[in-house]
């Protein structure tokens, strides 16, 4: 009987303590999962955020450590951490991406917010340009950003996706690259950040490179709050380079009350709800990866400690 | 020489003055188009909205009324128009309609409103359910309406259609007729107004219909304002069995400024901009039908009469 330790809050773990033993025994792994197995007796370790290990090097039997999340940017540095990391890769995680981003594209391309709020009653029959003279910009084009990509060319979009190394995802114009970002940037309206954190993907989004959009250009950040120079930001929305900032994701969770964020008109705060993993998918994901070690077969979304994700 | 009277405002003949003529000459048609030819030597009469003809007898020589509007209801009972007449199916009005209710689906399905508007800074970390959990059905199925429903099952929807006749559409759920209309609504989490307007469909939301959704059941209408039964939509807004509509259309336009659906914050007006002809597009269309009425083909998008649209 093997032991997996759910490495989290107990909140958490009652999203998990009857749907992950119900997948593990459906991939035939026989497992006694729980939130406080002794370190030296752990074969599998769950790391869900808030979980509490700093300190990966009691865990002497541990085969493998899996993540919860799609960024592994607060674990991958630990250099305590010797198992081999896996990064999620949910098909709710995902799907709630796609939703998240084609939603907010769809907002900004058709001017919603005018029609909210709206207390002068205007009526202003002017119908917005076709999706198909919109191009929308994806940095990062992972399994997420790619989704959301083929989603968005899908509804009519001219996509272009940038990533690190090339890639080739039907029905988009992809550069790769720091120095092919200029191209992926230019003339972007909707610009949406993907990218995995690394250090050299932090504040990815500065002065220099929020001038390249199209004047006036929507930035959607469902990705990491560090990728872009929160200043930078603000200045480039003064200038009205920048239209508006739709942002999911923060240097600082939640979002401090006193941040500029919050009042500036032209940025709106979602509370980090792009994309969550959901735990009966997710425990999928899980269950097929421990029966995959326990096999001898290789891990799925092994992350490479070197590049980071 | 073929001469085509284009009927319209002269601020909308601004936008074909250049696009139609350029049209007809590619698909090979030798016309004159102007607002201004004596009716009995027009050959052909496209009809835009703010079209000044009442009465079509004296049109004596013309040989088809091709619309530039989808919805023909406010000519087709016009007892003078004998001629055959055909409505605008056109890529640009099909897509802006996807696009609109795309936009406003997911807006409705993510919360997107809570979040625009949030003096509060309140931050509440629970995601939206996602696309496969959230219902939508479409009454009317036609150009428009199938085109709709299935840009909502790609994003993960599951779509219900509904229409007069049986209809197949891939990835949906259909039901027909006015004994099918109560299995298409039930359990709608959005409901989305795409029929024709015809004697039969006027309030086809009224007190009775209105009640099948699920309970806070979202409404949307891009498609013709007399669809509704206002008042039985303000009630039900009021209950909460209905708990918001976004409509684009209305009985009278622009929406009268002392209309109760200006101040009910549970209803956003948008001022008919769900979906327009395009021009450009529009033109091909205008010209390919009278290059098929001059080779005697059978042209396109022939409204039937009888049944009105």
């Amino acid at each position: 009987m093997l032991k997996v330790l759910f490495s989290s809050t107990p909140e958490r773990w009652e999203s998990y303590r009857e749907v992950l033993p119900a997948k593990l025994a459906a991939a035939g792994v026989e497992a006694e999962v729980s939130l406080t197995h002794a370190a030296e007796e752990v074969d599998y370790i769950v790391l869900a955020p808030g979980g509490p290990i700093a300190d990966f090097a009691p865990f002497t039997k541990a085969r493998a450590v899996m993540c919860l999340w799609a960024g592994v940017e607060n674990v991958v540095a630990n250099e305590t951490l010797t198992q081999p990391l896996t990064r999620m890769v949910d098909t709710g995680l995902r799907d709630g991406m796609v939703e998240w981003v084609a939603g907010h594209v769809l907002r900004h391309h058709l001017g919603i917010d005018a029609h909210i709020a709206n207390p002068d009653q205007c009526w202003d029959p002017v119908a917005p340009p076709l999706a198909r003279d919109r191009p929308v910009t994806i940095l990062g084009i992972g399994e997420l950003g790619a989704a959301c990509g083929q989603a968005l060319a899908r509804l009519g979009f001219p996509v272009t996706g940038w990533s690190r190394s090339p890639k080739d995802i039907p029905g988009l114009t992809c550069h790769h690259g720091f120095e092919g970002l200029r191209a992926a940037l230019a003339g972007a309206r909707i610009v949406v950040l993907l990218v995995p954190l690394t250090p050299e993907t932090e504040n990815l989004m500065n002065a220099a490179t929020l001038a390249l959009p199209a004047p006036g250009a929507v930035l959607l950040n469902p990705g990491r709050g560090a990728l872009i120079d929160d200043d930078a930001l603000l200045e480039a929305l003064d200038t009205g380079q920048i239209g508006h900032a739709t942002l999911d994701t923060f240097r600082i969770e939640p979002l401090p009350a006193d941040h500029p964020f919050w009042s500036d008109p032209k940025v709106t705060v979602t509370p980090h709800i792009a994309s969550e993993t959901r735990p009966d998918t997710a425990s999928e994901v899980i269950a097929e990866n421990i029966r995959r070690a326990e096999a001898g077969e290789p891990l799925l979304y092994l992350v490479d400690r070197a590049r980071g994700y």
